[in-house]
Order: C-alpha cells, then sequence, then structure tokens
C-alpha cells in the first residue's frame, strides 16, 4: 500500500484509526467458543462492523501465537479476510520481530509474502541487517519500534546516559539513512505525545504509529496536537478500549462500533481543526 | 530445566554444543518433499544423528513463520519431539520476541506452556515490563540479547555516545537485576569473543548462548579462552555448518552427525583443558 493512499483514505474516512486486534481467547464473550474459530469469529465481526470508521487493522502475534498452530491459522484467515474484503484497509502485523540479515528475510518472506500484510513492526535492537531486508518489497512498511508506551521505555529507549541523544533518537536518526518515508514508519507511544515535538523535528513527514490512546491512558488530543503533519502522519492505534468495550453478549460487536464511532468523530473534529 | 542439570549434562556429553535448528524449506534435500512435512522429517533425521552431541536445540521461528501456519506446526512438532524423546535436552524457542507487558504474558504463554520450550531468546529494547512476565516460569530461561554477533550490532548495541556504559553493557546490569543466573542468560556473539572477558566482570556466574561460530566466522577457541567460567557457562550454538553440512542425498544426517562430533570433540579437549 501506497503513502498516497494511506493519505487518500484517511481523508475519505476522515480517521486516522488503528484497531488493535489482540484478542485473546479468554477474554472474547463465551457463545462464541461454539465457533470452530471462536477467534477469527470475534475478528470477523469487529471488522465488519468497524471497517467504515478505521483505516488500519493491527492484529499482535503473541495473542495468537498463545494458541499455537491453531493461533496462526486464526491470524492467516483474519489477514485475509480484511484482504478480500476490505482490500482499502492497511493492514499491520505487530510482531516486533528481528534477527540477523539472513533470518530477517525470512521474517520478511512469513509476513509479506505468505501473510500478505502490509506492514510489520520490527525491534531495532539488532540494527541495520535485522531491518534492510523488508524495504526489498515495494508497497511494504517497516514500523520501527522508537519510543514505546510502556513503562519499560525508561530502561534503555529513554536513557540519559548518552551525551547527546537518547537511545530512541539514534534508532530514528539511522534508521531513516536506511529506509524513507515511503516504507518506513516509527512506533511511537501516545503517553509520550509532547516529545512528539521534538521527533517531528527529525522526521517531519514520516508516518507514525501511536499506541497507547484507550486502556493505557495517552492522549489523542496531545498526540494530534505535537505530531499532526500536512498529510496527517498519524495512524492512532486503539486496542482493548474498542475490542472489548461491549458486554459478553452477541452484541458484543456493537459496542466496538460504538466507542470506534466516538474516536473516529473526535479525530474527525481534530482534523477539520487541523484544517486536513 | 534447571541450571544444575544444564551443568551435569555438560559434563556428561563433555559438550556444550547447542545446535541451530534454522530449517529453510528450500535448503533440505529435494528427497524430502514427498514426506507429508519435510522440515519435520528433516528436524528429525538431524535431532536422531546428534541428539548424544549436543545439549541443546534451538528453533529460529523465522524458518517455521515463513511458512505459515504450517510451519508453526513443523516447530510444535519438532519441540514435542524432542521432549519426548530426549528429555534431559534444552529446548530454546529462538524467538527475539518482546512487547508490553500485557503482551509478552502472552508471549510467555505461547512459548513456555503452549509450545513447552524451556528458554526463549527476547529483545531488551522494550526494557523491564516486557521481560519480567517471562520469570513467572519456575525452570524456564528467558535469554536476553545482549551483543549479538551481526553487523547491525555496531549501529545500536556498541553505540559509542555513552558516558559511562555501551548499550548492550546496561542491558545486563540492568536486567541482572529483574532475574537471576537460575533463570536468566544471555546472547553475546562469537564474533565478539574478546569482549567476554569485560562480559565475564559484570555476570561471572550466567550462562552465555553464543552463536557465530560457524557460518558467522567466530571461533570457539577464543570463545572459550575470554568466557569460561567453573560450571562452564557457555552455550554454544552453530546452525548452518552443521544442519547443512551434508549433500542433498538420504545421507545428509550423517554429514551433520559428523560436523557435530567434531566440533563436540574440540568441546572435550577444551574442557579438559580448563579441568572440567
Amino acid at each position: 500500500m501506497t503513502r498516497q493512499h494511506l493519505i487518500s483514505e484517511i481523508k475519505r474516512k476522515k480517521s486516522f484509526l488503528c484497531i488493535g486486534l489482540d484478542t485473546d481467547i479468554a477474554k472474547i464473550p463465551k457463545f462464541l467458543l461454539r465457533f470452530s474459530d471462536p477467534v477469527f469469529e470475534f475478528n470477523k465481526q469487529i471488522i465488519d462492523s468497524t471497517h467504515d470508521l478505521c483505516i488500519a487493522y493491527k492484529p499482535n502475534t503473541a495473542f495468537y501465537e498463545s494458541n499455537g498452530a491453531e493461533g496462526w491459522l486464526s491470524l492467516e484467515k483474519t489477514i485475509h479476510y480484511i484482504k478480500n474484503k476490505y482490500p482499502e484497509i492497511f493492514v499491520i502485523a505487530d510482531a516486533k520481530r528481528g534477527d540477523i540479515g539472513n533470518t530477517s528475510k525470512m521474517y520478511a518472506k512469513a509476513f509479506f509474502e505468505k501473510l500478505n500484510a502490509d506492514a510489520l513492526t520490527v525491534a531495532p535492537y539488532m540494527g541495520s541487517d535485522s531491518i534492510l531486508p523488508f524495504f526489498n518489497y515495494p508497497k511494504k512498511w517497516l514500523i520501527l519500534l522508537a519510543l514505546t508506551s510502556n513503562i519499560g521505555a525508561n530502561d534503555f529507549q529513554l536513557s540519559s546516559n548518552n551525551l547527546k541523544n537518547k537511545l530512541f533518537e539514534d534508532v530514528i536518526i539511522k534508521s531513516k539513512k536506511w529506509g524513507n518515508r515511503d516504507n518506513l514508519m516509527f512506533v511511537i507511544g501516545a503517553t509520550k505525545a509532547e516529545i512528539l515535538q521534538q521527533i517531528r523535528q527529525i522526521v517531519p513527514d514520516y508516518f507514525l504509529l501511536i499506541p497507547g490512546i484507550g486502556a493505557q491512558g495517552g492522549s489523542l488530543q496531545k498526540v494530534v496536537q505535537y505530531g499532526i503533519t500536512k498529510d496527517c502522519g498519524l495512524i492512532v492505534n486503539s486496542s482493548r478500549s474498542i475490542i472489548y468495550a461491549g458486554d459478553m453478549s452477541n452484541k458484543f460487536s456493537k459496542s466496538s462500533r460504538l466507542k470506534a464511532l466516538e474516536i473516529q468523530q473526535e479525530m474527525k473534529e481534530l482534523l477539520f481543526l487541523n484544517k486536513f
């Protein structure tokens, strides 16, 4: 999927919402357990009731792998379902992979060829050769962890031992030499919204994937205030607060739609205020 | 698996060899393609012909994921096969995972409960809460990336912007407060053997997982010279140079055995010289 396509979808839907499909089989409505693949059934209903409000879905691989090979099949079916029914939607495999060059090539094959995701999240710790193989796929995206939304971000990413830059700044500065604004994005947690100003000095025109609003407590308004660009440049994710918005009844996906709609309406207003 | 068990296996087998099961379906002998699960069949033959020479196997998830849900099934079957037939052997899932606490819990479930691996490799970038959930499993191990064997290790791990410590040193110093020598190991590439001396100042009694001998060019002798402890403290991995040692005939696993034996004999000699 091209950058231009993403921007036009944001304009068309008046939304830069990504819905995280962190589907935990222990948390979904019990009546779904009679389906042969309850996780896939849950995802399908969430997708069908929210697809017009979001521009991206982001399944996190951990939740699927916790069900073993069967879980991986649910993941495959979920991505296939989105790609077939709603081909305009951007699919991010949130897998946080990264390995030596030879092995990262296999991850690129796994996620871009076999699973047909549009984007993959990658951890930068292993450096250039762990990242470069993903850029060999036209219209596919690598989304690099820079400054994450969790408490552990303080341990290394914001490490202050450093004379000049924090680690997350080094990651952004170096990796933008390896990729470009058409194949590389960065993860920046919404819980660190103020830092977005500083990050926009380094990457004024890159897309950022922002998790951490909703269950993690980040503010959408602040994210937009500090992070928006003339191309929007933001994909804001919410997972738990949308997909588990409902009760355990067969109307669960209606509650998810209402929650997604509430966020989309706020986004629409913020886009309008920013003349987008 | 306990630390004591690991040490006694090293003594019994006179080996600290780990064999990396980086099984690429494009590289295995063609005659295996007639089996219903060629990757599993390849692994089985490698395992049966090398199990007495090594103390650990290390499947890298990238190679399995590149075959999708089917590949994940090959991985499950491989670990199940080792655990049933050779329960004394340590199984490392080389997955380099790491996510926010809530999600790392799901990875722990995936690898320690569902797959029943003894150990999981984890990337430290996301800090404490991405690491802590793995310590809730007694007799299971987290193997944290510290200084990897690839060229990209220079980008961040050895970053010299830092006044006091390199990033990989920070990772070791901080994380040993979160785990201990009974549930935490570190990955240190054999291609950086000289640095082992310095690392042993920080973690004199932790086990280290050392990839990078063989195809990547590290020296076993140097690894032992700089890294061995009174408990051995080393698990040295070789992947491609063992599993692809043979030609494409049905005797491929004999060549793998010969290569593994050559390394084990060198290890035996080095252990003897170090009075182990």
